[in-house]
């Protein structure tokens, strides 16, 4: 059963844009508003609205700075974003295990 | 980038009950309505809106049937069901390898 491993499944992080700003996240270490918002092909009020959520749960911080004249708004994980996305993909490959298990 | 992976992530098997739901029937091939319920620790009304949505979308099947006086819903996933989660499992296992080939 999947059970321990799906109520270990955090909404904040598995909804699907969320989880695709904290991968990329894991991987860039920091990334520029812009950039996440071409990677994952979203709109800036999707983006935006996704953030939010990220930032009110201490799972990313957002810095807004200029680049010359040009404002930069730069989004990093946090430490705990970064144990989030780990819990998170730990109870995913878990759920993955037992379903490959199975059609094995 | 997890950009391939992360587009190949479908709402539909996404969500959290539904990806919950269809993970036990790669497991269990057919289970009763309250098995999924109890399992997935969810309300008869939630577990509905979602099976609906499964279903709609050709995910899985239904059969309403009574055992004695009691009626009996029972839930299968159908081959397109079992095809989804597989594809949404390896695109999640992807994300995963690549995260945590990152902090490696």
């Amino acid at each position: 059963m999947t059970e321990s491993a799906f109520e270990r499944l955090d909404d904040v992080v598995h909804q699907r844009t969320r989880l695709g700003v904290l991968t990329i996240l894991a991987e860039v270490k920091s990334a520029s508003f812009t950039y996440l918002r071409d990677e994952l092909d979203l709109s800036d009020g999707n983006l935006s609205r996704h953030l939010r959520v990220l930032e009110d749960a201490g799972l990313v911080s957002i810095t807004k700075s200029f680049k010359g004249r040009t404002p930069l708004t730069t989004v990093k994980a946090t430490k705990a974003g970064r144990k989030a996305l780990a819990d998170h993909l730990s109870a995913l490959q878990e759920m993955i295990n037992r379903v490959q298990g199975e059609s094995a």
